[in-house]
C-alpha cells in the first residue's frame, strides 16, 4: 500500500498548522489573503469523490471547522473553498478569506498577481490567530509541523 | 420564514436539470465546459459553513454524486469545484468538467473569457447525457424544471 506523503510543490508552498483527524491544515504562503489548504492524508486521491464516503463526509466536516475558525479570527466578508488541482494533482481544497479592498475582489484569486510571501511577524499573527480560533471553537486539531 | 427563491442571476444563467433531495442541479450556460451548479435550497444562506450539519454532509453527497455521474458522462481530466460567491452570494457549488485540451486549461475557468453559450442541439445533449449518468448510479435526482 503507498503511504500518503505530501506533494512537493504544497510542501514548498505552505507553512503546517496542523492535523485534522483527516487532512493536514496549511497555510499558504501569499500574505494578500488568509489562505489555508486541506490535504486529506490519503495516499493518491485526486478528486474529493474518490474518498471513499467515510472520509468525503469527514472532510466536509473538517472544511467546515475550518471555516467557522476563519470566520472567527479574520471576519471576512466571503470566504472561497475550491478543490482545483489542474496542476498539483494530489487532492487539496482552498480555504480563502475574501475580503471587498482586497487586491483580486471580486474576481477569484488565482491568475491575478503573483504571490506576496509573509513577512515573519505576520505569518506568526496569522498561524496565532486561526490556532486560537480552532482552540476556542474545541476544534480537535494538533498544531505544529 | 423566508421561502428559499433561486438568485436571479443564477437563474439567468443556467437550465435546470434537476433536484437532488437538498439541491438544484443547474446546468450553466457555457459550452466550452460541462459546469453544472449546485444550489442547496435554503433560504438566506452564504456559506456553506452556515448550514446545519445534516445539509452540509447532504451537501458533500450530492456533490460526489453529481461528480460521479459528470465523470461517467464525460470522461474529464479533472474536475473543479468550488464555492466562490463573490459576485452572487447565495451559496451555490460549482462543478467544472475540465480537459487538457480546453481554452482555459490550466487556469481555473473564472476570468478568462467570455461564456460561449450553447446551441439547442449541444445542450440537450449534455443535459441528457448527465441524466443518463446519474440515472444509471441509482441517484436520486428529479428531472426538471
Amino acid at each position: 500500500m503507498t503511504e500518503f506523503l505530501l506533494h512537493a510543490r504544497l510542501a514548498c508552498d505552505t507553512t503546517m498548522v496542523g492535523r485534522f483527524p483527516l487532512s493536514l491544515l496549511l497555510l499558504l504562503n501569499d500574505s494578500r489573503y488568509p489562505w489555508f489548504v486541506l490535504v486529506p492524508q490519503r495516499p493518491d486521491i485526486t478528486e474529493m469523490h474518490h474518498l471513499c464516503e467515510a472520509d468525503a463526509l469527514q472532510l466536509m466536516r473538517e472544511s467546515v471547522r475550518l471555516a467557522q475558525a476563519m470566520e472567527l479570527a479574520f471576519s471576512p466578508d466571503k470566504l472561497n473553498i475550491a478543490a482545483l488541482g489542474n496542476i498539483v494533482p494530489q487532492l487539496h481544497v482552498h480555504h480563502i478569506a475574501r475580503f471587498r479592498n482586497d487586491v483580486a475582489w471580486p474576481e477569484p484569486v488565482w491568475g491575478q498577481l503573483p504571490p506576496k510571501p509573509y513577512d515573519e511577524t505576520r505569518r506568526c499573527e496569522v498561524l496565532m490567530r486561526i490556532r486560537r480560533a480552532l482552540a476556542e471553537q474545541g476544534t480537535e486539531c494538533s498544531c505544529g509541523a
